[in-house]
């Protein structure tokens, strides 16, 4: 079996536990708290980031992207409609973009700050109380990025095109831990609501919506398939 | 002709510079200030980041490792022994590994800070002095990522294995602004400085070696194949 080293806080690692549900894997998961700098961990990944995944032979494989290129190359390639990357090489280049964007541009952002500080600092100790002006910052940025999303979700089927992708599952997983912190008003945006609704009705999604961080409650809809 | 919208010290930038020409390709360049925010620009590419490269039909490529994926998808594939990515998906992972190393990790840790400290802050206007703090810190961990990179050097051909790979293209786009801008003793790191000169002798590497920034004089080895 596959295991993947991860923190349910980070939302590169749920887009990884998200693709690998949607290709029907079954994965062993270790809590990693990566700010520790545990010595056996950094021994698999110098870089000391999650998420790892150990794959066949426990073959180290490091980052989201670099997972979700390994994926779609053993796995992914082989389906036919559950694949998630297109064949053509500029729809593949979108489904990339947006995997940046939410994984990379939207966690600079937005997520980064509102998980540090608001979950993570009390967890890690002497980091002293949340810092309000990175909060209040981060929260201006999500309406940015609730809109670009808005706008993806009314113009396609899906968010990079007319099929599901590893762009939906970044910005799902992205959304979720947002959600489950009571950041997101879903209200004036409609068609993204639609879109994380039917994410959120996959047989993928469950295990994250039955999750509860402790020290933190989720919003009371967080795991209501209608909201 | 392919157009690539680059900064001339943006590492993520060169690298893509080096693997057009390692495969060949001529492109026209368009100097980007991205921190202007230039509309038409964000139009191309709303997340408004560089590089961004037109492909075949102006189609909006963005970011160093979606263009590197296209490129083989497109390129690389179709060339033997001159190909950047391995066949074997370990192979390719370990590669994108290392591209991310070095254009995100060493990038955050080391070379976006002395560059916008040392370079780009009198281009920007209304910044202040260099932050001597910042530049103090890049400087500490530059000798990390010079000793992580000698080691891989040491036991290796190349970076990644035993062919050239994007993970030398994105190292040496990286070292070549820091060597630029006088950051790097390269004495203590043998094995990098050997690596290091065979990637300058590639003809990909001339023109970024012609290359001057207004302003900002280069050091005195940084052009010599000898150093």
């Amino acid at each position: 079996m596959l295991t993947l080293f991860h923190h349910p806080l980070y939302a590169s690692c749920r887009f990884v536990r998200i693709a690998l549900g949607e290709y029907g894997e079954e994965v062993s998961l270790i809590e990693e708290r990566p700010w520790t700098r545990r010595k056996e961990f950094l021994a698999l990944n110098p870089a000391g980031n999650i998420p790892v995944l150990l794959a066949e032979g426990d073959h180290p494989l490091v980052g989201a992207s670099t997972i979700a290129e390994y994926l779609d190359e053993t796995r992914g390639v082989f389906q036919r409609e559950r694949r998630l990357m297109a064949e053509d090489p500029f729809a593949r280049a979108e489904i990339r973009r947006l995997m940046d964007w939410y994984l990379v541009k939207t966690e600079a952002e937005v997520t980064k700050h509102l998980v540090h500080e608001r979950a993570l600092k009390p967890l890690m100790g002497g980091e002293g109380a949340p810092d309000s002006g990175a909060i209040r910052a981060a929260r201006a940025n999500v309406r940015q990025h609730l809109k670009y999303t808005n706008w993806l979700a009314a113009t396609r089927d899906w968010l990079a095109g007319p099929k599901l992708s590893y762009a939906d599952v970044a910005a799902a997983a992205t959304f979720s831990i947002l959600d489950y912190m009571g950041e997101i008003d879903w209200r004036e945006f409609e068609a993204a609501r639609d879109w994380y609704s039917r994410m959120k009705s996959r047989p993928s999604f469950r295990p994250l919506l039955a999750e509860r961080v402790r020290g933190l409650a989720p919003a009371s809809h967080y795991a209501d398939i209608d909201f």
